[in-house]
């Protein structure tokens, strides 16, 4: 099933305002898209930047590109536009390390600021490395800190003065089920509890409001809606509240970047001030340089109109599978509603891993969830119209003509 | 100072095994390099796998090449090859995280397997980074883990039966000189401590041998001697005898990567077999790939001719600098035995900030290190007799002449 351009001719796509923003982006040939919530696509100023960084920047003026290129504070410049996506004040997000090394660091800050309390309240179905961060943390301090798993629909509810953090993914990996952030802030701080809110799923795909929401610490990875490729550095965010005292480490892995005076080299560690202190090692320069161009895409793109296109495109998909008969065999997991919904679908089927992988045959990349569901990622910023409608298209032929009974279709990989 | 051809002709290059490595680098233009013990430089083989990665590999394959170019395994695969320069069996070394973090898990781990000792002895001028982990992991652990820091030539006899850990940097950051790790093993070993060996000024520049010296955990990093490229993933090794058993986690950093069953995404961690349960978030491919064709230029490369042609460089460095009469003015604070040395050398004048400023200005790269030390790096894969010649002339120059007390070459920048 060839891709062509006259499918881009879709009267959706038309209308749709940030349709050239696709031109941003290297369209693999014969391919339609829909795992940007796994692994965002490239970029041409990604590209660029990462040639002109190796050449230019390593190549050419090597140890003085740590003052002459500002590589130094480069955790700090991306912090500052991540944060500018997630509604957190100039100063209070940093860019480094991956995702469960950063909500390491955010958990001992908030079980230390809510001293005499341990108990880290998430859900049964947050990602896994969420729940083993906790675990592992727990490996070290015992008692002082411990685990308790409710289902998705109780957090809320179970939000109590026993409750040192709430530790909540916005948009649920499997099910795209998005958490309801103000109601859990204002009750977390009702209960003398603070908020790590994971935002993997969340940044770059929908507008955020860290500040406003009165969120005490967010992390989140940069490889998913902000494009800036496999593994890329993550980020994380503590609210000014906590960010006033720079005496006290508030986080324990010190590095000495995150060190007051690094160059001096003294022996006893001293924090820096304000977030510079949850930076650990030496930045990583050629994945810094990544990110910093996949933001610069954003400028100017208004989130209310990227999460308009995000609902459009997820409505459509529904529309779609629905014209096509396909959700009575495939019923979605996901919240009806958009506004309950992330920037993904998923749908159940006993024969979701063939499924996925005919798909794939087809050059329609989706992904697969263990045990049995179908997630297809919307990124607004390159999907379109025209290519929900032909994966829709393909999907019912799959399904309607059992093409996921073809024994090339079941064997599994390590990662799908 | 201009840098020319005619330069290279250095009897003692004509004479060098390892001279046409230096083709495999990108030199800067006018410019003689003696600080890739601090950042390492580019290489064409890194150049043209990032610009493959990025194209080819993320660009066209995106999500599948976590399969199709084996991705998710490039911590391991590229871990073996580092472990094939510091002596290690494959399966033991894995490329993640920073050297910080990753003495985070390995200190960690040690505390734990020599459970009821807390004491991690360490050197009063180890480099700091180092030291300021032990802190951190203090902080959350209080007197189960404590730092006792001795002045370097006391280390071997401060082990004691209450040692639980001895953590040293083989090759000291400021003096270059080089701990007998056989030694601090031995002793170690006598006294039931477990020894973490910090190879970041040994790892690419000189044979390491820590199978061999008995050693339980090292780290290092890979953007000095090992050209990965700025703030690149760092490295760890565990001994043989440590990964016998993979029910217990042995560190506490339990990210979804070192999970038994990653894709299984079940509620609770179980450690993956081997060195594997060591891997924390998913791994930044852009700056593996760079490790990865970094380590390739090893190929072929006999480790003790590369010990030989650091030697050879550094003794060289200081016959120039007795033939300038610049040792009096400017001595050395490295072990005048080449055996006791890394592969560097370091020189201590009232203005050693302004002499290095000086030889910069000249397209001479090397660093200063506070208070006073002037630290120059020899890299045996690139680094040439004829550059040794003309920086010492430029040198004495700059020292004789009192060029150095120019207002511009006083003025500090963050990072030198």
């Amino acid at each position: 099933m060839p891709f062509t351009d006259s499918d881009l001719q879709h009267p959706l796509d038309k209308r749709d305002p940030l349709a050239a923003l696709r031109q941003e982006f290297h369209i693999p040939a014969n391919t339609i898209y829909f795992d940007g919530n796994s692994l965002g696509l490239l970029s041409h100023r990604v590209q660029e930047r990462v040639t002109q960084t190796l050449q230019k920047q390593w190549g050419n003026d090597v140890i003085t590109s740590w003052n002459k290129h500002n590589w130094i504070n480069l955790p700090l410049t991306i912090g500052d536009k991540i944060g500018h996506l997630i509604g957190a004040p100039k100063g209070h997000t940093v860019c480094c390390d991956s995702t469960s090394i950063n909500l390491f660091k955010v958990l001992s800050a908030a079980l230390q600021l809510n001293d005499g309390r341990a108990e880290v309240l998430s859900t049964e179905d947050n990602f896994p490395t969420d729940l083993y961060m906790v675990q592992g943390l727990h490996q070290l301090l015992g008692e002082r800190c411990t685990l308790r798993l409710v289902p998705e629909g109780e957090l809320l509810n179970s939000i109590s003065s026993e409750t040192a953090v709430v530790l909540a993914t916005e948009v649920n990996f499997r099910t795209g089920r998005r958490l309801p952030l103000t109601k859990l802030s204002k009750k977390a701080r009702e209960q003398g509890a603070l908020t790590i809110i994971d935002l993997a799923h969340s940044a770059g795909a929908m507008p955020v409001e860290l500040l406003n929401h009165d969120i005490d610490f967010a992390i989140g990875c940069t490889y998913k809606y902000l494009n800036a490729g496999p593994g890329a550095p993550a980020f994380l965010y503590v609210a000014p509240r906590h960010l006033t005292d720079n005496v006290k480490p508030l986080q324990p892995l010190f590095g000495w970047l995150g060190h007051a005076q690094p160059f001096e080299f003294s022996v006893d560690y001293a924090p820096a001030d304000g977030i510079r202190q949850f930076i650990t090692g030496t930045p990583p320069i050629l994945a810094l340089a990544a990110v910093d161009a996949a933001l610069d895409i954003f400028n100017g793109v208004d989130m209310a109109e990227l999460r308009e296109k995000s609902v459009g495109l997820s409505n459509y998909w529904l529309e779609r599978m629905a014209a096509e008969g396909l959700l009575e065999q495939m019923p979605s997991i996901s919240p009806s509603e958009a506004e309950e919904r992330g920037s993904q679908l998923a749908f159940e089927h006993e024969h979701a891993f063939a499924i996925c992988q005919a798909l794939i045959a087809e050059g329609i990349i989706a992904d697969f969830r263990a045990p049995k569901y179908l997630r297809i990622g919307f990124s607004p910023l390159y999907n379109t119209y025209a290519e929900v409608k032909q994966a829709v298209a393909a999907l019912a032929d799959i399904v309607h003509k059992h093409h996921y009974e073809r024994e090339e279709f079941q064997q599994r990989n390590a990662v799908t």
